[in-house]
């Protein structure tokens, strides 16, 4: 089974996700700068989200890129993944409309926790498909980002009931950990193709 | 005439179908969870119509595998099978806002019913088109999970006027014999990956 | 430069244009099924406007696949064409909401004829770049199919202020003209396909 | 790092920007063409933005068939154009339905100047990415196209609170000024290709 169809299909789940957010960026009625002002939780949350969806896109790309087998799990794994991730549009504009209130913050980090959370999952599924040689596996490693991330969001929500502006810096702490890209991957990449290329098939 | 095209225009279609269902799930003006509360059933019935577009995205994704010509009678049976599916927004749309109630909960059916005809009717028109040698004929067999479902699909939308929650239910039944992964056309693919390994041509 | 990018993009704009069409069949109020028939005219410009999109997207995918060189010249003339088909959806929403009026019926023909024209347009462009062993000029010869379509949007367009519903039924027509599948460019790349088998390079 | 995943999920996302613009189009109530003609200034906006989205994809397109390597700057340098330009449409609809006003038409040429910002950033990580032999920095040269641009965004910006209709003016010029094909990349392309059959590897 080929993981171009599914590379295609994810790419365009997250291209609409990304894009139908900024729907949520209503057209203000007034024309001058301050009907521009209010938008500005909003537009925050938009920058947020967006910065998300990259990471996920991002790292999916050099996951799959670094996967040799497409198993039936995998294809519900990744579904799962879309699932969540489809849920950010909503739980954007929640957040948004109402300037970071408790419940809309603590939504948000629950959609985010259940993300990272499938994100292990297909990683995870993706590593018993490719077996023992997995290259996803060796460039994973201890999954330390991975976890801190999940610590992260887990906090985050219960937070948002007494301090929701430190569960939105612990949104904003993890985004910036992941925007450095994950060199673990290219790495491991890098180090197969010099093998492959001492020992040429 | 290559399939790649036929494949990306039909996951670019159903990757928009499965992302604007989540438009429907409309951000509250309230900032509580109990704002959260209502949107429930709208909530439930995403959940049920991701799970069937991700069902009709995988089985398309093995059949097509197992697809080795694209006339233009598939071309019109595919698109034929999106326009049904197309409507599904719609339906989810409306059997949410209503809280299963009867006449959505039949339409809900109506799609299904029609959307699972559309792939039967492209199932055979791509088994026609590659002949007697069709891996996709032997994948598919008696089609029992088909049939099976098209009973469950048309039982539920008179059933919908009596007992609309018992058509839910047969609804979510069908959904989670699918979930099973289609392994029907994995284990023939790997027949003939098999025998071709035997006599290389 | 290569023609798959252009494909792709043109695959993604056809799949959104033929999925927000659906977005205006909104979700009615009521939970009944009288609610359900007063959407019939906006449900019949939709299978219209799905009909026409699948018919473009069919015809393109015929006409690329002909196609050997992509200049400057053919990814603007497939631009205009997609500027045009991107108005499909708001005219077939200002023809269903008003139960085919007289202008917003003639303002459909006007994007059916715009569109035609720019297919037209597409197509020379195509044949020029090509230049003398043209498949697509081959296989389009006196192209007698497009040249009555636009005949036939031309005609529509006045008379929708008199006869609204022969203009509909002028656009139906000339739907179910182009639906049969276009056998002319599948001869010709057949023959192509049996000369280079002959001389193999 | 292949760079087709990165050019299909750009792909869907300029697909889905000049698409969802078209929704500000909103369907009129009334039924006559004076209906019509209110939306004019909504259109004419739609048309210019469509322009700019094709000039982009244009570009982009072209830019990356010079490219070589990707890196992980690259993904995000191509982000952070996507981000620009999917605050398009909300520029778009805020500027037509405010008939050209100053501060809307102001923010346009902000959304244009970062887009043309970003544009500019890109190409640069693509040349830092391509090293010394890179294609892209043979067919960029001095990038007088560019600076122009980036020139007539910054005078629109200010000028709008005087004189917006000059600062449409601005925007219709660079339009203009790039639907004309970059020639500068097809002419290295070709150059490239005289060499590579000069000494075949």
């Amino acid at each position: 089974m080929n993981k171009n169809r599914l590379e295609a299909f994810s790419d365009g789940v997250l291209a609409i996700i990304i894009t139908i957010m900024v729907l949520e960026l209503k057209v203000p009625h007034g024309e001058d700068l301050s009907a521009l002002a209010r938008l500005l939780p909003v537009f925050m949350t938009y920058v947020l989200s967006f910065v998300y969806v990259g990471i996920y896109w991002n790292n999916h790309h050099h996951m799959l890129h670094a996967t040799r087998r497409i198993s039936g799990a995998v294809l519900w794994a990744n579904l799962h993944l879309l699932f969540w991730l489809s849920l950010l549009p909503f739980a954007t504009g929640w957040m948004g409309e109402n300037h970071f209130a408790s419940a809309p913050t603590a939504l948000y980090g629950g959609v985010l926790l259940m993300a990272a959370a499938a994100y292990t999952t297909l990683q995870h599924t993706i590593i018993v498909a490719d077996g023992r040689e997995s290259l996803v596996k060796r460039a994973v490693g201890a999954d330390r980002k991975g976890k801190v991330s999940l610590v992260f969001y887990a906090v985050a929500i219960p937070l948002a009931f007494v301090l929701p502006w430190i569960s939105s810096a612990l949104y904003v702490s993890a985004a910036l950990m992941w925007l450095i890209p994950d060199r673990r991957i290219e790495r491991v990449l890098g180090e197969r193709d010099a093998e492959s290329s001492e020992h040429p098939t």
